[in-house]
Parts: C-alpha cells; structure tokens; sequence
C-alpha cells in the first residue's frame, strides 16, 4: 500500500475535457509509484450535459463531497448550447469563490524548443509568474439592470476589492517573488482611472512590501503591460493583479508562451482550508472535441502544479521535465500526435526518470 | 485667404507632447494650402506645469473656450510630479466625458515596411477599426471606499453601461464595418463574467444589426482577444468593445502594429455637438521628454483622422501616404531621426504631393 494517498476529485467537464483530464491522470499514475504515492480519484459529472439533463450546475450535495477531497482536477467547461454565463458562473467561479481559491497560479514560461510568435523571444525572455486574484474583483457579480428593454436601461458591473482579499493574495505574491531569482514583483493595475481599486491595491502593495525589502516593487498599467508582454516580456518576473487584468493577460501570457494548449493554473487555498482546484487554462474547445486532436500539455502542467501545492516537489519536478523533453523532441521530428499519444509519452518520459 | 478656417485648439500637454505637436501642426501647415484651408490655432498650457502652478487641470472658462473651437489636437499629458489619475480624470477624461467623445477611434494597422514583433505577420494580416466606447463603462469614476485604512476597508469601481451609451456606439461601428471591404464586426467583451453589462452589449449588437445585414457579426471575450491579436490578428476587421477593454487592446494592438510611436486615435463625437479631440495613443514619456527622440508619427496619424472628421478626406489620405512612404523609407535606410527631422520630412512628403 502507498504511504500516502491523495483523495482526488476529478470534474472532466464539457468538450475536450474529459480527453485532456485522462492523459492529466495518465501523467499522475506514472508518477505516484515513484513517490509511494496513490490517487484515490472520483469522477464528477459536471457542466454542459448535466445542466441540460437536471438544470443544475453544482448541487450542493455535490459541491459538500467536493469539499472532502485533497484536491480537484478539472477539464474544462463550457458549451454553445448553454446561455454564456450560466456554467462559468454556476460551476467554475463558485467552487473558485466557495473554496476561496484567492491565488489563481499562472505561470508564463516559454520552453525551448517551443515556437514563439514573437519574433525575437527566447526562453530565457519569458518566464513569469502571474499571481491573478481569484474571489473577488468584478468577477464578484454585483451589479444589476435597471429599465431592461427600454431606451433607458442601465447595466452596472461592480468591482469589489476589500483590504482582506488584497492583502492575502499580496502577501503569497511576495512570498513568490522572494524566492525567484530575479526577485522582482510587478503590480498590474490601472490606478490612474480606477482610482478607488487602484489606490487600495498601491498601498497594499506598498505596505506588505515593506516585510519584503529584497524584493524590487514596480508598477505597469494593465494597457502598457500587455504591450511589454509582447515587445519586452522579460521586464516581468512575478506579476500581482486582480481577477479581471489577470485573465486578460494570461491568455496572452498564453500566446506569448507558446499557445493555451500550454497554459496551466492553479486555483489556490494556500491555507489548504479548502481543496484547491488545478485546470488548464483553455476552454472546452467544442471545436475540435472528440477528434484526439487536443494537447494535454496544459493539463499535465496543471497536474504538476498541484503536486507543488500538495507538497510533492520532486514528482512535480519529474513532471516538468517530462513535459521539457517533451517539447524539445517536438521541436525536431515535429510529428502530430493524438490527445493519448502525447500523454503516453509523457507518461513514459516520467518513469524514465524513476 | 483661405477658402476655409479650421479653429483648432492645441493642447500640447507633458513631456513629449510639445515636441511631438509641433509636428503634427509642421504637418498640418503644409497640407492646408493645397486644399484653400487655414487653420486658426490657439495654444493652451494644461497639464503638470499648470497643475503645479495653481492647482488647476481644467478650469471652466477653458473649457467654455475649448467648445468654441472646431476640433481639439492633443499631446499628451502626465507626469511622474502629479499623483497618479489627477490629470488623466481632471483634463483628458473630463474632456472626453464633458464633450461627449463616445467613439474613441483608434485604426490598429501594420503599415509596410515596419517592424512587427510577430514573427508572421504581413500588413494584409493587420488591418483593423477598434471603436472604443468613450463615455462610460468601468470609466465613470463611479464607486468609493469604505472603512478606508482599517482591515475592514473596501474599495469599489462601477461600471456603468447605459442602452443610450452602448447603442450610439455600436451604430457608429456598424456603420464603419459597412463600408469597409470586409464587412466584419466584432463585439469584446468578457459576457460569461460581466454579465449584466455583457448581456446588454450583446443585446444591443444583434438588434443594430439587424439594420445591417452585409455586415458579419462575430464576438469573442477579452482574454481570448488579446490572444488573437498575436496569433491570428486577421480575425479582427471593426471591433466594438467597452471603455476599458478598448483601451487594453489598443495598447496590444499599438504593439502588434509596430509601437507606440505610431498608434493614432480620434476622440469623436460624431454629431459635431462638441469638438472632438485628436491625440497619439502614446503618453507623455518623460524619460525621453527634450531630447527630439519621440516618433511625431502617432501624432501626425492622429491629424489625419482629424481631417477625416473635418470631411476633409483627400487632405487625411495626403497625410497617411506621406507617413507610409516614410516608413518604407525607413525599412530601407534605417537611420536616427530627430523628432523635429521626422516632421520636416513628411511635411516635405505631404507638399509633393501638391
Ligand atoms: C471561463 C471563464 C469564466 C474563466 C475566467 O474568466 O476566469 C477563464 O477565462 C479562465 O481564465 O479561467
Ligand atoms: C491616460 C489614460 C487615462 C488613457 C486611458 O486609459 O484612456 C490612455 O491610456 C489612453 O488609452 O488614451
């Protein structure tokens, strides 16, 4: 019997999911053995055809044994036949706000070997860490509409940023930077207009900074940083920004980094009071779902990503490596291969390093 | 005399913007006498000198004069002196709000012979309208704080998107997409999250659009837009997007199309109501500002959709070949040049055209 056993809650989701989210537990059954690791996984049947067939989106009979688990690997959600809103709101943002997921992880790092579309990026130009804010921001959804359907209607979309929720995800933004290299944390913001959030995530950052004096404090206008993101993406390091400037610059963190079949995230609880939840950073990508034609690479990252959260750096580094190697090998022969192909030899490439 | 006189209010502004207007007028001058035009400029000192000086960013009997004038031709204001959001809200903002600037125009195009930091991209390939709301969206400066400085403290930021607001704008783009070769229109937006807002954007789209069945409408959310951008910017021909949104994606688009020295905007309103404003989409730059470095050609793009606002189409197409035959030259010859030898050549470019 493993010596420790990870209570896995697995949500495969709509699209590609569920063909990315087997070769994410490929990767992980390769490597527990190694690490006297077992994956006790239970599979929940969420998103589209769920809401279709019941109306519901997370019971919360569903959401209380989610909440019994180590951690929750997730797909992807998401499809054209269910109103927008309706699953990212019900499923994705709930567990993200229920859990209190305040550290959204996105790492932004070009691998050798991966083809860049900038035209004079190389790896060592690109490697960042996002710290995007998870639970609150204008992903809180307050507002509302007023006069719906006449020429007077008014929608309002509040953004709600409280000292407690920017602080926290402040502090693990310092802790992050503290222990990289280069030392260097950038608040992305836009503080000369929303001067109210804005000012509030200044001082935090200038206050918590001041427990971290080895780390340089810089400031870039959300606008301008995803100009510097294509024309000098080396001047990032770790990144500290809200719910919203945060998804709009890790997709194009994405894009710079090689693609979102790249991308991976960690939805963090650092105090571990709720299980954290770990998914590519792509959708369901209903277009090219049950072809074997998506990359699971982002979802086999996330799965590293989450043996960094549960404590097991070195299978995480294991497979880091493998994804590595995988991508240089790419870079030659340059071959497709289908979803399961891809994580097959991820798979393997991790028990070679046994 | 002239046949017609142009009262153009010149805001020269902060740190570049003084070097960078004055060649936007060098321009302006050479291409007036070859259509019987004057233009009648007044001068007026606002920005972080004034600011400093008496506190003031906009004072009402400024303002009173600014309405009398035919259009408005801006540099830039800002500097590191002034806390952050004093002058963009006092001045530029309140002038866009005040005047009723709710088309914010900003071509994103890749001219030939400049340098794209995308390793694939061709100018056919970057070739798009952004119409960017002006007049509201998270750009109200609505919100406040509460319990400011205790652990208790929340900051909110309002987003405002009004049917009036919305449908002005999203006409004024279709009316753009219609005649363009193309015909496309696409709506950002982020409506999964922002779903008040979105919904209402959404809404308003299919139903304008309805008066325009030539023209595709396609939609795609912010995040995933800014991914486009670099890898697949012929997606994009008109796009309509919010007050914020546009801003982020402008500045992407900026880079995309070859920096920030070269991306123009309009500040329109379309009725001719108030005057509208022409400015670069760069700022102030103080760490280059009085040492002729800056590009004026942003600036002298922005003149150009100025005199396409003025209905003074052939003399805009005059300015935009000249620029174009002067970046070519540049791809070819490559040497420095001052900001005011920039001006003196596509002055001289303008002039042959006569
Ligand atoms: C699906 C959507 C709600 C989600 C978000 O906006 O956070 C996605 O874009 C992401 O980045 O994980
Ligand atoms: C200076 C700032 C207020 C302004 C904006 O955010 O609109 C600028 O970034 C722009 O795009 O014109």
């Amino acid at each position: 019997m493993a010596a420790r056993t990870v209570k896995l809650a697995v949500i495969p989701g709509d699209g590609i999911g569920p063909e990315v989210v087997a070769e994410g537990l490929k990767v992980l059954s390769a490597v527990a053995p190694q690490h006297d690791l077992a994956f006790d996984t239970t599979t929940y049947e969420l998103g589209a055809k769920r809401w279709h067939a019941t109306g519901e989106t997370l019971p919360d009979t569903v959401e209380e044994e989610l909440r019994g688990h180590d951690a929750i690997f997730l797909g992807a959600v998401g499809d054209p036949s269910v109103p927008s809103g309706v699953l990212e709101r019900g499923l994705l943002l709930r567990l993200r706000f229920d859990f209190s997921h305040y550290v959204n992880l996105r790492p932004v790092r070009l691998y050798p070997g991966v083809t860049c579309p900038l035209a004079d990026a190389a790896p060592e130009d690109v490697d960042m860490l996002v710290v995007r804010e998870g639970t609150e921001g204008p992903y809180a959804g307050m507002g509302g509409v007023l006069r719906q359907g006449t020429p007077g209607e008014i929608a309002t979309q509040d953004s709600v940023n409280t000292r407690f929720g920017v602080e926290r995800v402040v502090r693990y933004a310092f802790e992050k930077a503290a222990v990289r290299p280069r030392r260097k944390l950038t608040l992305v913001h836009k503080d000369n207009v929303l001067t109210f959030a804005g000012e509030l995530w200044q001082r935090v950052v200038r206050e918590v900074g001041a427990d971290y004096p080895q780390v340089s404090v810089d400031y870039c206008h959300v606008d301008a940083a995803t100009m510097f993101f294509v024309t000098q993406p080396r001047r990032f390091d770790v990144v500290v920004t809200d719910n919203l400037f945060g998804d709009i610059i890790t997709d194009l963190g994405a894009a710079v980094a090689g693609g979102i079949g790249l991308a991976a995230s960690g939805n963090i609880n650092p105090e571990n009071a709720f299980p954290s939840m770990f998914e590519p950073v792509h959708g369901s990508a209903p277009d090219i779902a049950g072809q074997s034609k998506a990359d699971p690479t982002a979802t086999v990252l996330s799965a590293a990503i989450m043996l960094d959260h549960l404590g097991l750096g070195a299978a995480a580094r294991q497979v880091e490596n493998a994804v590595a190697g995988d991508l240089q090998a790419r870079a030659k022969d340059g071959g497709e291969r289908s979803t399961a192909r891809i994580g097959d030899d991820l798979a393997r490439r991790v028990a070679e390093q046994g």
